[in-house]
C-alpha cells in the first residue's frame, strides 16, 4: 500500500478521546467515543467503529517555493507532549471549485483568501497534517482531512484561526465540513 | 469506488493489440498481447495478465485558464473511429520533482518545457486522457499513466510530439518511463 496513507476511525478505539462534533455545513459524522490513527489502510470497518475516513499525504499543490520556506522555519511536527487538544476536520469542495484552473485557485487560495498568511500567524502552537482523499481509489465522502494538534493554552488561537479561514473567499466553495475536536492525557 | 479510476490490463484480452513495448528509461515492464482499458477497480490480476496499472482522472495541476481555454476549442476525445493506433505511457518523476513547490514545478512544466505549447500543435489529431497514480490508496509503479489515440496517418505526428517533450527540461525529472504501442481494428 501507499506508505503515505492514513486511516482515520471514528468508533471505540484510539488515543484520542472525542469531546464535540459538529457539522459546520452539510451531513454530519456520527458521534462515536474515540479516534484511532493508522498510518496504513484499514480494509473493513473496525467492531465499534461508525465512520472511517482515508487519506494521503502529498506535494503542496499551491504554496510557492517563498511561502514553503516560511511554513518550514516555523512550523512543528504533530505530536508534542504538550499538544494534548486536537481537531480532525475533513472537508470537501464543490464542482465549481474543482472545475477551475490551477492559476484560478491559487487566486482564491492565496491572493484573496490568504490561506498560507492566516496559517503563518498561528505557527509554531498549531501542527497540521493535511491528507489528500480525493484521487483515492475508492469514493471517499471528502477530498481533504487534516488534523490539527495544540496546547490548551493554544485552543483559543486554534478557533479564531478556523474563525478567520472559514471567513475566507476559499471557504465559499466548501460544500461539506465537520469539525471533530479530541483530548489525550499529556504524553 | 472512485467513478474516475481506470485499469490498465496487460495480458491476453482487450481490444489494443499491443505491437511494441519499450523501456524508455528504467525498468521495463513485461510483454502481453493486448490491453484492456476498464473504467473501474480490477481486485486481483486476471489469469494470464502480467500487468496492471491503474489511476485516476483529475483535476489540471498547472494549466492556466488561458491554456485550458485552448486546449478545451482543440482537443477532441478518446475513441473516434479512425484512431486506430493507440499509445499508453506510464511515467514516475524522481523525488527531486515532487519536492519542488508548485511555482518551481509550474516553471519547469511550461516556461521552461512549454509542455502545453508542444501539446497544443498536435491537436486535434492526438487525443489524451490523463490518469494520476501517486496519490491512491496503492503503492503505484508509476505516477502517471496516459493514453494518446490517433489515426494511422498522424503516426509521424505522435513520434514528433513525444519526442519533443522527451527533450524538455520537464523530462530529466522522469526517472522511469514505458512506451506501449497498440493498434485496432477500425470501430
Amino acid at each position: 500500500m501507499n506508505p503515505r496513507l492514513f486511516t482515520f476511525v471514528g468508533g471505540k478505539e484510539g488515543s484520542w478521546s472525542i469531546v464535540d462534533v459538529k457539522a459546520v455545513v452539510g451531513d454530519p459524522l456520527p458521534v462515536t467515543e474515540r479516534l484511532e490513527i493508522i498510518n496504513g489502510p484499514v480494509p473493513d470497518m473496525p467492531d465499534g467503529a461508525k465512520w472511517l475516513l482515508r487519506g494521503v499525504t502529498s506535494n503542496e499543490r499551491y504554496a510557492t517555493r517563498a511561502e514553503k520556506d516560511l511554513l518550514v522555519a516555523k512550523q512543528t511536527g504533530l505530536g508534542r507532549s504538550e499538544a494534548t487538544c486536537a481537531a480532525l476536520i475533513p472537508i470537501r469542495k464543490n464542482a465549481k471549485w474543482w472545475s477551475l484552473t490551477q492559476d484560478e485557485r491559487r487566486g482564491i487560495f492565496e491572493d484573496q483568501s490568504q490561506h498560507v498568511k492566516i496559517g503563518l500567524r498561528y505557527l509554531p502552537a498549531v501542527a497540521r497534517r493535511l491528507h489528500h482523499c480525493r484521487d483515492l481509489s475508492e469514493c471517499e465522502p471528502f477530498d481533504f482531512v487534516t488534523l490539527f494538534d495544540y496546547s490548551p493554552a493554544d485552543s483559543a488561537a486554534f478557533e479564531e484561526m478556523v474563525s478567520e479561514l472559514r471567513a475566507s473567499e476559499e471557504w465559499t466553495f466548501v460544500d461539506r465540513e465537520v469539525d471533530i475536536r479530541m483530548v489525550r492525557d499529556r504524553a
